[in-house]
Order: C-alpha cells, then structure tokens, then sequence
C-alpha cells in the first residue's frame, strides 16, 4: 500500500467524517506517531494519524480504512518496545491518546477506563477509593492502559499479583468491519461462551481495537518490606533467586546485573555497589509475623548464595527508591548507546543457564549486553548496547539479538515475556509457536480480519 | 447424523486401529456415557465411547471422526452440570478417564497433568509438595482436571484466588482435524502470539480435545479463620455481603439459604440453625494481626446487618465442617426432588436484587427454589426443585429456569458463572452476547472446527 493508492479525495472523507484537529495529516505533525520506543529504522510513513475521541470515531475510522483497504496501526502511548505500533506507509495511525474518560467502582471493584489513560492514571484512581490497579510496567508513569491490554503488559509486582489479563473483566473492541462490541463486563465470574475478552488481551491490535476496559481492582497492597543484596558473581544472584521462589512467594524479585547497577548509579548517585556483579531487589508484603518470616527466608536465601552484603528496610521510602533504581535501569542503560532491547523468558529452574548464555553471547559479539529481570517469574530484559553508527556493531547488535531469543527457546522459554511480539520479533515467533501453532494463529486472525488491515506487520507475517 | 450414517464396517475402523477395550460399542456399557450430572432428557444414543490412554488414542478417534464427519463429545468425570457432555446420536463419545498421568515439579511449582485425573488428584499431588491447586468447585472430589480446564471451573476459594484459567499455563490440545498442538507452556509470563491457550480454557469441547495440561501451583494456602453467620432475613445476609466486600477480600464468603440449609441439616445433623433464612461461610487466610482484623470486620458487618448469631473458629475441623455443609448443599436438596441447576451471577451490588428476584420466581411458579452461592463473587446457584412425573411443575420448573437466567441478564449479569453453557443454556447465550459477539464466536468455531465435529450442540446452536 503506497500513498498514491488512496486519493485525495478518498482522505479528505476520512477528514470531513471527524471532527475538526481529530486527523493529522500534515507530515511534520505525523512524524511523532511514526516509532514507539523501539524506534524501528524501517518506520513508515502514514497518510494519517487519528486521534480519535470516542469509540464512535474509532468505528468512523476503520470503517473507512475497510472500504478502502487501508492499514489501520492502532497506538497507545507509543512505549512500546517491539515496533507493536510502528506506522505502515500508506496507512493510518489510530491514536487512543485522547480517550481519557475513566469511571471507579468501589462497590464493584472495578475501574472502567479508556484506553488512552496512562497506568499511573488508573493506579492514583484506584488509590483514591483505597483500591489498587496491580500491572506496574516499570513504565507505568508513561505507558497507556490500552497499551497494556493490547500486548498484555506485566510489570514488576506481576510475580506475586499476575499480569494484565488476570484483571481485565471486559472490553469494548472495534471490529475490522467497523463494529463496536463488548466482551464480557463487571462480573467477577463469567463463562458464557468462548473466552474472547482474554483472546483480545495481549492480541497487539491485530484483531480489534479496544476502546474501553473493565478492570478489576483489589484492596490496596499493603504496606512492604523491601530486602536489597548484592552478589559477587551471576551465579550466586541466580542461586538466590530460586532459593527465594523455591520456598516463598515474594512480591517482587528485581535483579540487575553490573553494567545496570553502574549506568543507574552514574544518573540517580544513591549509593550503589558499583563493584557487584548483581543486585537483587526483593519484597514481602506480608504481614507481622508472616513478613518477619518471609524477610527471614529471602535473607538467609542471599546469605547462603554468597551475598556480600543484605540491607532490610520496612522504610517504605527507603525501599521505593531501591525499585526506583530498577525501574530507571532501561532509561540509564539508554545513555551509553542505542539498544536493543530484549524480553525473554524462561522456566524458572533455566534462569541460570540464560545468565550464562546471555554473557557468552555478549563475550562472543564483543557487545555489552546489560541485563535487568523480573527474576521471580523468569522475564528478563537483556539490553544489547551499540552505535547505530558504527555498521559492524550494529550487525553484531542484530546477530546477538536474534541469539538470545534462540537461547530462551533452546531453554524451552519465549522469545517475549511481556512486551509482545510487534514488528522486531515476528521472525522469532514461528520458532517458538511451530509451524502448526503458527497456522492455527492465522486462522483466527482471518476469520476476524480477513482484508488484514488490522496492524498488518506485527506478530505475523 | 444417525446411526445408518456410519456403515459397521467404517465404525470397525475405529475399533482396530486401537487397542483392545479402548473402544466401547456395547450399547449397555454405552450408558453410562449419554449423560452428565445435567441428566439431559434428550440425551442421544451414541455409536461409541472411546476411552483414550493418550494423546495418539485422541488423535486416532478424531482423525477417524473428521474422515466419516462423526460428531465428537468429550467428556471427563462427566460431572458436568450444563449438559456439555450430552451424547450425541450417531456420534462418538471421546472419554479421557484413563488419561491420568501426572508429574508435579517444585521448583517450576508447576503440575503437568493428564485430563482424567480428579481435581482433588491435583490438589492432593501438589500438597505433596508443600504446593497448593487452588480451583475447588464443591465437586472436586469427583470431577476431572479436563472438565474444570473445559468450563473455566470456579469454586469456593475463587473470591480471592481467581478460577481454572488463572492458573493453566499450557495445554495439549487435539484439533478438530487430528493434529495435536502444545499452546503456552512451563513460564510464568508469555505473550508470544495470540493468546490460544486461554481462549481454550472454558471453550467446552468445542475448539479442541485437551490432552494435557500445565498448571500454576502456589504455596499452601496458610491456615484460615472460619466466620458463620445466621440471618433473619435474606435481605440481612446480602447486605452483609456487601459489607464484606467492600471492606476486604475475603478468602472464601458462601451463601446458603432456609430451604439449603434445612436440606443439609436433614443429612448431617450438625445442628445447623433449621429457622435462619441465611447463612454465611465466611473465610480469612490472612496471618496474625491480619486474620484478627479481618475477622473482626467480617464478623461485624454480619452483626450491624442483622444477624441472629455469628459463630468465629480458629479450629481446621470445626471451619472445615461448615464449609463441607455448603459443598453438601447440592446433593442434599436433590434429595427432595430433581433440579434444574442454574448458575446465574450478577455485578456484587446487584446481588440483593437476584436473591429477592428468585424468591419472587419461585412464589410465581410455586416451586421450591433453593438458593446456595458463591456470594464473594455474585455467583449464585439456585436450584429449581421439581417432580419429573409431574408434568405440569416440569413445565413451571423449565419456565422459572429460564426466568432466572432472564432476571440475571436485566441485572446486567450472566448466564453462567463457572459450570459452563454446555446445551442447558445454549438457548438464553444470544440473549447475553447478543448476535454480533454470537457471530463472532461463530467464526473463531468455524475456523477452527470447519466441519462442526467437535461436540457439536454445546455452546453454540
């Protein structure tokens, strides 16, 4: 699809159908909904990005985009990190950045949102009737709600508390033919008919568009403790990490190797051990006794693994700023060079191996890979560092890429734990779903989309 | 499809490509597998139950069935409660009651688990470990793994602990056309791809047979504090429902009313309050100070709502008594007559609207309806009490049945919370989804199962 196959007058229908500044076309105001954070080099340029204001403009929208066979990619806050919302030449933006109303039910439990809130949004919402939103992207200040719904975002709390799909009760999605229907709704128990509120979530805009969420919300978390160790090698961290998962549930399990710890401590100047080769980051958010115990366990977890040195705090200050650090980590690393930024997993037993293998790859490419993990669940995000300068490093950068996802799936894990697939590691994706899984994806996707208009480039072929 | 359809020789076939004993045509032994707990009327007579000892045995039975368009009705414990494991005439029942491998891994704290196992199985496999299944609906003793997996099964702990879905991680599943295909697997975050394997989970047999499946374990649940509580009235005990949750989670809030209790009572003799309208099993699994407060305000929102007594025990066997009485419940009222079971559920605050709703039904239709609930989570399971000899109660007995489920929907709610549509509820599912969300399931079924073998009349029309 080239600029040249929809005329002008087909655009200015597009136009005229929707209020007035609710379509961009002028390209300089178009290039900031070219990239998302994985700022894709093959961006392409779209005719014209909506920002549409309600579920009805959504429909006017790709109502139009099937009549004239145009791509529609659907986009959020534009913090993906998998080219999910990467523009496509000649089709249109579907920005939900100003669907912003939002309704909280205390007596039900539920917040009902709409996409283009931001997670923090949701969470301050849900806090100011004592009820908490759990999913915590580390970019939950910037990330939007319906991002986090299309690619099924986790977060660090997600090892104790689950992911985006385990909160969303309903949706209302835009169809491929332009109609709006709900799925599921505020009913904490439901199963009538086949699950299609959960097949949606996670389904990166290839399937619908989702224009408003029915979240379930749980009693505020109560207060944490917040333990903090340091490691002299990989090795000993991954020890203590299943050592930690094998006995206790904790309700969070951050690492960070070396280079993270000093890219962090080069911006946020708090003190960090910058001769550890990992630190970990982990909470209980039990209570009294069962804290005290679970405190204990993790503790003796580090200890018997070789920490060099544990802090506890119950400062809930003290301990935010320690997840403060964590959640910096990818901004930090940003600073030494463009990255290429991973998110595989594994079972948890393979953690170790992944380490391993992700320092051999690093070794082998001559690159830094810097790696920081939501180690209580397997997730970890490798951060490959090069200059897009520097041709040899970026072809190294892209083998080494390619690697650490053949790595995660010789170790039966995934190639994406948490950001989705998108545009960057749709060549993975067979490997790990199989030719059959594959086809049976695809099946699906016709039967719902069958002009394929719907971000067509992401997750599959 | 009738039995002329299938010629002997095609249905000899199926008996020698497995293994002697496998395949079922004795029409006496055939019995037993026309119907489940649903004990549907018009359950047909089918060609051959074949009692699968692994996936190959699966494989072979559809593939045979896919060659000859013969229908296939899975069935597990055949415990079901909607009718989804109805034969079909001239169809083929595919059993996996001997499909009962299991393999429990502490360290992944996952359970790969065959579908003919119990639920109780699971759970029992996993204390081994220190771990914890938690899914329970009341029939966990005698109903399979795969049948809760096909329902999306709730239960009693579901309040606090979510239901099947939230803990299946990958399954096996065999396709309509014979294929067998692995979706998910053993990691803790995964979003490579459309989520496949949740759209399964709940799906009754209709998108595929599931051979295998990985499950979630978590820590053993801790010991719990048990609250009971008598009410005058209905309306006291649904406000006390409502007191609760909205001040905390608790880990299990059952209802049941006069007609269950005295039902109960009949059989165990545990000295139950025969003249309460109500009573509430109400659970914390918090810890020390936690479990005190949190008992407190159960126990206090009981009080303030009006309740007669509230009785508060620490003791595992004196908790664990009343909550076998509520999980009695079903089978000691169907002493008094055969029951149509409904499974409607409503948003939380509607909750005091459907208990009054069903009392009115019942006076209208001069039925008994006896009312027992998973209150925490708004889904109710009033059972509709009638004399088949009786033709004209079977008939007011089969009007209130869709009444109630018609009263659920003005509120808003659903049709069926954890059992399943299954052929019971087939009827009243447009009138839920309505046809556009009818249509597209349509078309995720037809996709998947484009000759319709795959028990066909559950769910869909």
């Amino acid at each position: 699809m080239t600029v040249e196959d929809v005329t002008i007058a087909e655009l200015a229908e597009l136009v005229d159908a929707l209020p007035a500044g609710v379509v961009v076309t002028d390209p300089d105001q178009l290039d900031k909904y070219r990239r998302d954070r994985a700022a894709d080099p093959l961006a392409g340029q779209p005719l014209a990005a909506v920002r549409a204001e309600s579920t009805d403009h959504v429909q006017i929208a790709v109502r139009w985009a099937a009549r004239h066979r145009v791509a529609v990619v659907p986009r959020g806050a534009g913090t993906g990190l998998s080219g999910g919302s990467t523009a496509v030449t000649g089709g249109i933006v579907l920005s939900t950045e100003r669907m912003r109303a939002m309704r909280v039910d205390p007596l039900t439990r539920m917040a009902v949102v709409q996409p283009g809130l931001l997670n923090a949004e949701v969470k301050a919402a849900a806090a100011a009737h004592g009820l908490w939103y759990p999913p915590d992207p580390s970019s939950f200040e910037i990330c939007s709600i319906g991002g986090n719904v299309a690619t099924n975002a986790g977060g660090l709390c997600c090892v104790k508390y689950g992911v985006t799909t385990d909160y969303v009760l309903g949706l209302q999605v835009v169809l491929a033919d332009g109609r709006a229907v709900r799925l599921g709704g505020p009913r904490l128990k439901d199963v009538a008919g086949l699950s299609l509120t959960k097949l949606f979530v996670g389904s990166e805009g290839t399937l619908g568009i989702v224009t408003e969420a029915t979240l379930r919300l749980i009693p505020a978390q109560p207060p944490s403790s917040t333990l903090v160790a340091t490691f002299p090698t990989t090795e000993a961290a991954t020890a203590a990490i299943l050592a930690i998962t094998s006995a206790i549930r904790p309700a969070m399990l951050e690492y960070m190797d070396q280079t993270s710890i000093n890219a962090v401590e080069d911006v946020l100047h708090m003190g960090l051990d910058r001769g550890a080769a990992a630190l970990l980051v982990a909470r209980s958010d039990s209570q009294h006794l069962a804290a005290e115990r679970e405190m204990t366990i993790m503790n003796d977890a580090c200890v018997a693994s070789g920490a060099t040195e544990t802090l506890a705090t119950d400062d809930p200050g003290e301990g935010e700023a320690f997840v403060a650090a964590r959640r910096a980590a990818i901004p930090a690393v940003e600073r030494r060079g463009a990255l290429l930024l991973e998110d595989v997993g594994v079972p948890l037993p393979r953690l170790p191996q992944l380490v391993q293998g992700i320092e051999t790859i690093a070794a082998d490419r001559a690159l830094t890979i810097a790696l920081i993990a939501h180690a209580g669940d397997g997730n970890t995000h490798p951060l490959i560092v090069f200059d897009p300068a520097d041709e040899d490093m970026t072809r190294r950068a892209e083998l080494a890429f390619g690697e650490v996802m053949d790595l995660a799936l010789t170790l039966d894990g995934t190639i994406t734990g948490e950001h989705g697939v998108g545009r960057l590691k749709k060549a993975w994706l067979p490997g790990q779903l199989g030719p059959e899984v594959m086809e049976l994806s695809l099946r699906i996707k016709r039967a719902l989309d069958p002009l394929g208009i719907l971000n067509p480039g992401a997750i599959f072929p």
